[in-house]
């Protein structure tokens, strides 16, 4: 059965079961589910509903409400545990893995931040801690410290036996081997270690040089790593190559799908983490700087009409046909924006190729300026019947389409070349570009063409 | 080293090499790389230079230059294949995984696809073939069909034995357990088979009822799940249940970023196969239709305008306000767009809580509406000194933002209702009704109000 149909039945009960009160059938239906499922379901029921059922599992299976938390939105998930106390808070973040324990405590108000952190250290769970050391979005921040690693003098037999008796959680792909110092010297694969005899030392059929990340590398390059060389897992070393994490698969599809959210979202000029659970004030407050930016970069572009004021008042029609011009090269330019943001993401567009991607934008943008210059002309003529607009709308759309071209790559290009993420040349900043330069090109031609207008 | 930085190295030692022409160093400078980065090496090689080393590599491993293209863009790996004798491609894709070369062969031109898929089926290479029974984006398409399974009979050490014995790929992490009619019963981990003693069967210690996908499940689908479980691979059966292939977590991750990629570019009208590295006339010819249709929608809303001549003619200065209208509602209706489906494609929007969604927009949109209708009131006070004029931007821009709120959550939410991409509601759409109503309504009231503007 698909998941999502199973959800829904499972949303459905929930919902049911709530309405009659019956709190243990309740109690047996939530712990049936898997963490992920449950996930899915909280973020379905109302925020009332949410609470009530989280509060349930909670009392039942602190560590299964715990886990479906940390597949939960983050956000939505901080909104269920803020008004507990730091105490139980605490003892609760114990129950699941340390990245995402500190991604949850990250967000929680400053003083109960600081009072969960206390109560953790003197639980010595310090884990937690030392991932919150590291910047937001960086390996360090998001690896597990739970490493399983060996000596690389260890026999393989031995291994085998410290691989059984090793708590450390199920997900264990690879065996990385340390030296004395504690330094990443090698990487084995669980099934290596069947096939040789129980004798072999680890330094005999390690794999050296093992790719690795550095605490302080950041997410999205830790994601394009993994995802290059089809890994399942990848150690984490501080400066001294010393080991001190893993990040696993799954952290990774987390991290590609939000840096894809991300970039998305911030191109259409929406705060990166907004999500559909985010209330409408929140929203509001959040998208309202982009917008309010927007009113600022039209009024720019009004003014440029308002220039050419005198033109328009001769010849009206012009106010119909400028409109044109503005909407093609605002929406040439989102394309190319589009697939330069999108191009650098996945690492395809590089410094290596980027004068080539330039030159194909361009190119696109002279095709697009000769076509729909030409049909534009077309459009003038045949319905105001004068040639003459007709050229100055096909000079203005080429110009204007050619300036697409170049802002929707250059701008983001200089972004990155800034070190800040190319998606920030959004929508709000290219389509004011070429809605000026779209009104200015149009409008000052036809001013210079009016005598024949 | 970063892989990026080891990758410009290489590439420009690459280049150096076949300008001074050693061919020796050549192949062994590429020999000692990654098939990942190699990848991104052709890549970001010129054209000539690209075939050039992959015609050299071919020569002297053809294995290593296959995998290589195996991790390149698809449409840039057909290019270096294309010119090739099809007995020659029908060797040569024997050399990559299945998945990786039906996906290559699908995009062949019609003859030498058809001729290539006959020499492979003389070679007994089927495994491709039943792949492209499949249709496209489908689980069936994307699965390795060569999954390693027990019989349920059988004994852990037994089991153990035949793993070491196993002649597939490195990536198994799951032993699938089948009954005698290949019926998919179970699943075991590599190791949960090595906590337990060698006589006992399979069957006692597998857990039942694995987590499975159909052969015709869409990929997005089978990648939320192996996301949402923190899976390590899916198997896939047939409709009987039984065990058909199995999907590992490294092609769900390349199918979420060809998903994320795809929604990003259909949401600014760019068809969702072009790349950095499509040619320029290529990318040119399939972003045309997309503004062919803006041109038309453009040409929709000037001849609104064109409607309100009249009042124009009367107040000139309603053509620069009315563009400001136009652009809020268009950047506002591409934020609410966005999120939505973002949404949609995360699994986090569902029937369920659409309405919620709905009201969310809905209530940021009256929000909108109020704040930068007032703004817009006195930016049109202020400049121009007529309050009527001032209320009637204000009216224009609240019916706008509410429209945007409206159409940017409703038509993505359509179109899933449809069984359509909600992402085809992209922003030339979009912004062209922003647009036409946004005209409409500011020169529809002015109209109205012409006595005291």
């Amino acid at each position: 059965m698909p998941s999502r149909r199973r959800v829904d039945i499972v949303l459905h009960s929930i919902k049911r079961l709530q309405r009659i009160g019956a709190t243990a059938n309740l109690v047996k239906l939530l712990r049936k589910q898997h963490p992920a499922d449950l996930a899915q379901v909280l973020g379905d029921l109302s925020p009332l509903e949410r609470r009530s059922a989280f509060t349930t599992l909670l009392d039942h299976d602190s560590g299964l409400a715990m886990q479906a938390v940390a597949e939960l939105d983050r956000d939505l998930g901080v909104t269920l545990l803020v008004d507990r106390p730091a105490e139980q808070l605490a003892r609760l973040f114990a129950e699941i893995p340390p990245d995402d324990a500190a991604a949850l405590i990250d967000r929680l108000p400053g003083e109960l931040n600081a009072s969960v952190l206390e109560f953790m250290r003197q639980r010595e769970t310090d884990d937690v801690q030392q991932l919150l050391e590291h910047d937001d979005r960086t390996a360090g921040r998001i690896m597990n410290p739970e490493v399983f690693a060996l000596s690389e003098d260890l026999s393989v037999g031995n291994a085998i036996k410290a691989f059984q008796e090793s708590r450390t959680v199920e997900m264990v792909f690879y065996l990385y081997v340390i030296d004395t110092q504690g330094h990443l010297v090698g990487v084995l694969s669980l099934r290596r270690l069947l096939l040789v005899s129980a004798e072999t030392t680890l330094k005999e059929i390690m794999t050296t040089e093992p790719i690795r990340t550095r605490a302080d590398t950041h997410q999205e390059d830790v994601a394009r790593e993994v995802a290059d060389y089809n890994l399942l897992a990848i150690p984490v070393v501080d400066g001294d190559n010393k080991l001190a994490g893993v990040i696993t698969v799954d952290d990774v599809i987390d991290v590609i799908k939000d840096e894809a959210t991300e970039d998305m979202l911030r191109l259409a000029g929406v705060p990166a983490d907004e999500s559909v659970s985010t209330s409408p004030l929140e929203a509001w407050r959040k998208r309202l700087p982009w917008l309010a930016v927007n009113l600022g970069t039209a009024v720019l572009a009004a003014l440029v009409v308002q220039r050419f004021q005198a033109t328009i008042d001769q010849v009206v029609a012009l106010a119909a046909f400028m409109t044109i011009v503005a909407s093609m090269g605002g929406n040439a330019a989102i394309q190319t924006l589009t697939v330069i943001v999108r191009g650098i993401a996945l690492g395809e567009l590089t410094w290596g190729n980027s004068r080539r991607a330039l030159g194909k934008e361009v190119a696109v943008g002279i095709l697009n300026g000769v076509v729909f210059g030409l049909a534009g002309a077309g459009i003038a003529w045949s319905t105001v019947g004068n040639l003459y607009l007709g050229g100055v709308l096909a000079l203005a759309m080429a110009i204007n389409l050619l300036i697409a071209a170049f802002a929707g790559t250059l701008i983001p290009m200089a972004l990155r070349a800034l070190k800040a993420d190319p998606a920030l040349a959004s929508a709000v900043f290219i389509t004011t570009l070429t809605d000026v330069l779209g009104f200015f090109a149009f409008l000052g031609l036809a001013t210079y063409a009016l005598p024949y207008l």
